[in-house]
C-alpha cells in the first residue's frame, strides 16, 4: 500500500484538508448520534476512523485521511457527492462513493453488496472499510446498541469478516487488528 | 504574528497532531452540548475555532490550532494539564492555561479576569481567545442560548469586546471580523 504511505503533500495543504473536512463533517453530523445508550456525538466515530487508520494503519495519505472523515456524510445526512467534489476534490470524492451504502436498497441488499464489492473497491476504499469496520466492531464489543439483539451483534461481526475478507492484501496493521476481533473479540 | 504563520512541522506531524488532538477532544466532550436549541454537540465549537483560527485569521502554527481545539477540555471535561502534557507536550499545554477559567472563581469574578489577563497573554493565546469569541458571538447571532435573555446576550457582546480589546495587535484578520461583529453585529 505504497501509495497510502506518501506523504507528497505539504504540512499547509495537510492541516488545511484535515481542518476543512473535520468542520464540513462535524456540521453535516450535527443532530446524529451513534447508537450506544450513551448518545454519543456521531462525529466522533469519523473522527475515530481517520484516527485508527493514521495511528494505527500507518496511512499517510491525505486523501485516505480526509474520505475517512467524510465517508459517512452522504449516506447518512443531506450532503451530495458533488458538494464534496465542490469542496474536496474528485479524488476524496471517488473514496466516500466507494464506501456509500445506495440507501435506496433494502438493509438486507446493501449488506449483500458490501461484501460482493469490496474486493474491487480501490486500496484507499478498503483502507476506509477496515477502519469503520474496527470502529464499529470495538463500539459493539463495549455496548450493544440499543434496540439489538446479542444476536444481532454476532451477526454484525459474521458479516464484517465477510467484508473486510474482500479487503486483505493493501494494510497488514489492520489486517492483524481485524483478526485479533473476528478470532478473540467476539462479543458472549 | 509571524510566529504563528511558520510552517516548521513535517506534514506527517500536522496530520498526527490534529488527528489526535481531534480525538483526544471529541472523547473528551462526548457528553457535552452547545447551550443552543439544537443541543449540537460542544465538539462542534472546538473544531469551529480551529477553523476561524486557520481559514480566517491565517493562522498555520500546529500548536496554536492544537490549543484551539484542546481549549474547553480543562476547563469543561475532567481533563487536567498533565494529561494535555503527555499527549501534546508543554508549549500545548501552556496555551490552553492561558484560555483555561479557574472553575473554583465565581463567574463574575471570571469574566473580570478574562478582560485584565487578556493583554498579557501569549501572542497564541491571543488569537485563541479571538477566535473562541468570534465563533461564541456569530453563535449568539445566530440563536439565543436557552434560558438566556436578549439583554444577557447583549452583554455578552460588551464583555466579549473588553476581553478581544486586550488581545489586539497580533492578528489584522481576526481584529477586523470582531470589529465588523462588534458594529454591525449586535443582536437586536
Ligand atoms: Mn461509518
Ligand atoms: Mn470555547
Amino acid at each position: 500500500m505504497a501509495s497510502l504511505v506518501n506523504c507528497v503533500d505539504s504540512s499547509v495543504t495537510v492541516m488545511s484538508g484535515i481542518l476543512k473536512a473535520m468542520n464540513f463533517a462535524a456540521l453535516k453530523h450535527s443532530f446524529q448520534k451513534r447508537k450506544d445508550a450513551a448518545g454519543t456525538p456521531y462525529i466522533n466515530h469519523p473522527i475515530g476512523v481517520a484516527n485508527i487508520l493514521f495511528f494505527e494503519g500507518g496511512v499517510k495519505d491525505l486523501v485516505t485521511i480526509q474520505a475517512a472523515i467524510l465517508h459517512d456524510t452522504v449516506e447518512d445526512t443531506d450532503t451530495s457527492f458533488d458538494e464534496i467534489t465542490a469542496n474536496f476534490g474528485s479524488e476524496v470524492t471517488d473514496v466516500v462513493k466507494e464506501v456509500t451504502d445506495d440507501k435506496s436498497l433494502p438493509s438486507a441488499e446493501r449488506k449483500r453488496l458490501q461484501v460482493v464489492t469490496a474486493p474491487h473497491k480501490s486500496d484507499r476504499g478498503k483502507a476506509v472499510k477496515m477502519a469503520d469496520k474496527i470502529y464499529n466492531l470495538r463500539d459493539l464489543q463495549k455496548s450493544v446498541p440499543i434496540g439489538w439483539s446479542i444476536e444481532r451483534a454476532q451477526q454484525y461481526f459474521s458479516w464484517a469478516q465477510k467484508v473486510t475478507n474482500g479487503c486483505r492484501g493493501i494494510n497488514s496493521n489492520l489486517e492483524q487488528i481485524l483478526d485479533n476481533l473476528y478470532s478473540n473479540g467476539k462479543i458472549i
